[in-house]
């Protein structure tokens, strides 16, 4: 760690004074993971400063290992031949995932620059529809015929002339059927172990045998991760093999998807390239829609508040606990929406456990609300009265039931209407229940107080 | 999924109607994984009974795939030999959480029935802190010697009749020196492709090529995930080998992490155990001390607002804007907290980028209060009066640069402190933010105003 700080300072002061041949020497010195990981951190405009530095192998691999939306900045500024050699270089499904990005007038140029299996590959892959399995999994390397002994399949992967780098992706490999159907995986270790006459039908593992390849991408790598698979093949609707997703594929599209709900919980559209790398502007781009929407749903609160403005100007008092009646309601909200939206993710939780979830979310609000109103009653009925005391008590008891299973809910109906539950963010049921927990505040004080 | 769905609406209503029989000869034809699917969606009344109705065999495997806190929860309900024999069964990573989470009397009961060797592995995991990788770690298998063969080397791996439930953990070896000091490690697969006399400490890869075992275990695991690799080497402080990381390993590292971010983003503690399985009263438990701290920190907001009663009594128009304000100086906030944040987890941002992070949240702040504050001005304007259009427009305009400042400063100050970025969370950022706008709000309506 301190080595590869001490680095990054003399390269960065490198670029900064403009000595270029000092920053090219200093950069020949990392591996491509330390350079990806230095222009993960570089202000936007220098990554492409940064990248023409670097020798042309080099290059290839840390292109290959940047996010797409960094590799589409970059292009911009590449010539033809140079980027046509780099995308030729990606897997099918990083191709496609960067044609995604780009202008089609670029995508076109892409396109151009490949062979014709290769076009037939990477047109395979955006044939499935966008966050499908079947843009994020691995083409097939070796798959094994049923019939095969363990020692023939052995030698068949040593024949199959595997480079180094692709290596590890064959820790799991499909057995398939004559018809090219998928009987399961057999894990290397396995034939390794096995008997060399065992046939490798027999040494497959058929838990989670294998998934669609048009299955929403985030499913198939929970189900990876649940069953601990090295290899899940994915097949098209006739149950025949197109790839594997590995689970190394898996690990990363379960931190693509934490990446998006975290940031759409928020409120914010996902970056989907490295914050430091992100030009300021596009940080503004990802903020400002949901801002305004969110900003315009706010605008509820004041024509709550316009509605009981006599009583606010019979009693200002009222107006002082508005932050901390509704923050506490807002409180409560999320913390129901989150926890719900993470059991839904982890599938822990599903669409029709919803009156489930409400009747227990009912009750954990009415056990909040009643510690927290107690404490309100107390401190509020001490400091001002008695009377203000109740209202504030039982405000809080009120805003926290209510806000416990409105926010519970709202995941849950999201989920079943076919939206991603984080964009019934935090934000917005703070501002549902910004306005509920208002109008509720203002009945119950009109009430006790009698005006 | 449809025919999971089938058999658990048949489990349910026969356990519903104590047709417990019944419920053991459907349980009977479920997989381990299944039953603890299952297991995860149960009222947690139900949990021991059904685990009750399981065969030896399954019971054994059911437990290890269970959260430490339900494994904690049903051994209440166990005599003691069985549970001295699951509990001999766990890994002893997985002992070691499970006495993490019981009573000091009950863990002196489990420990009494683990043979000496056992006991030795469980006290040497538990000697490592809480939170580290040591506690996380697989035990080592194989390890290879240097100088060891490729063709050597898989003889070696066949004789050690290493069981099939753990072969998948073969898949990447570590080499040592005659000391047991790591020298990297090498791929099953690179073995398999080697020509037989290749020496395995020239097949092995140096990348990343071990860890402390006292590092903490979500950095390990994300440089395991960054880097691909299937087994990364765990050391002691003399660099001898004391354990393996599987990916797999990681993968369940970075979802216990991602469900801890999560829910303390929200204020909550994490539930460390699937929601429909957790008690009501643990809910309430793992979010009433949060939303009593903060709301005794927003009693700050009714503080603020005391000293402007007097300039609230003499234009009550005001108080109708405060939660629109503040919601939206609260949303601003938690977008760049939770940007932030993220970052942080990811490794795309360190503590000492404070400078960096705060220039560029500054000026995004800049850039979206003067869009809301354009808006706000002109509709406030028309719908009210230019005077309190300004107010507004001025209001938001601050708000905005300030909320997003001290939204992104906030969790990079706990990571410099050595306190988890997540634990300033969304509801912690806009009690402070409310009470910085409710300020700032009043001052510009002062101002401009003249009251």
């Amino acid at each position: 760690m301190d080595q590869e700080l001490d680095q990054e300072v003399a390269l960065r002061s490198a670029l900064r004074q403009e000595r270029l041949t000092d920053a090219g020497r200093l950069l020949r010195e990392l591996s491509p993971v330390e350079v990806e990981r230095f222009l993960d951190r570089s202000d936007p405009h220098q990554v492409p400063i940064v990248f023409r530095l670097l020798d042309k192998e080099l290059a290839v691999q840390v292109f290959a290992a940047l996010d797409p939306r960094q590799q589409s900045q970059l292009i911009r500024g590449l010539r033809d031949e140079n980027l046509q050699q780099m995308f030729g270089q990606l897997h099918a499904s990083s191709q496609a995932r960067l044609l995604d990005e780009v202008p089609a007038e670029v995508a076109r140029r892409l396109m151009a620059g490949l062979g014709s299996q290769q076009r037939a590959d990477a047109g395979r892959v955006l044939g499935y529809p966008s966050g499908s399995v079947g843009r994020r999994m691995s083409p097939v390397l070796v798959q094994l015929q049923a019939g095969t002994t363990a020692e023939h399949a052995l030698r068949q992967i040593r024949e199959a002339r595997i480079a180094d780098r692709h290596r590890d992706r064959l820790v799991g490999l499909p057995v398939v059927d004559a018809d090219h159907k998928v009987l399961g995986t057999v894990g290397l270790a396995d034939l390794v172990c096995a008997a060399g006459e065992d046939l490798v039908e027999e040494l497959a593992a058929s838990a989670g045998a294998s998934v669609l390849a048009t299955e929403d991408d985030e499913t198939a790598a929970r189900l990876s991760a649940e069953h601990h698979l090295l290899a899940l093949p994915v097949t098209d609707e006739t149950g025949r093999l197109v790839g594997v997703l590995t689970l190394d594929d898996a690990v990363g599209i379960l931190e693509d998807e934490e990446s998006e709900d975290s940031a759409r919980s928020a409120g914010a559209e996902p970056l989907a390239q490295p914050y430091l790398s992100t030009p300021v502007t596009r940080l503004v781009r990802s903020r400002v829609v949901w801002l305004l929407v969110l900003a315009v749903g706010a605008t509820l609160t004041v024509q709550v508040l316009e509605v009981f403005e006599q009583t606010l100007e019979q009693l200002v008092v009222l107006s002082i606990f508005i932050p901390l009646l509704i923050g506490t309601g807002g409180n409560t909200g999320n913390q129901a929406a989150t926890t719900v939206t993470r059991a839904l993710a982890l599938g822990d939780v599903r669409a029709r456990d919803a009156l489930r979830v409400l009747r227990r979310e009912f009750l954990v609000g009415l056990m909040l609300g009643t510690a927290l109103g107690t404490v309100g009653l107390l401190i509020a009925g001490l400091v001002y009265s008695w009377g203000i005391g109740l209202v504030i008590g039982l405000t809080l008891l009120a805003i926290c039931t209510v806000a416990a299973t409105v926010g519970s809910l709202m995941p849950i109906v999201a989920k079943r209407i076919g939206v991603d539950p984080a964009v019934f963010s935090n934000p917005f049921i703070t501002t549902v229940v910004d306005a509920l927990g208002l109008v509720v505040y203002f009945l119950i004080a009109r009430a006790v107080l009698g005006i």
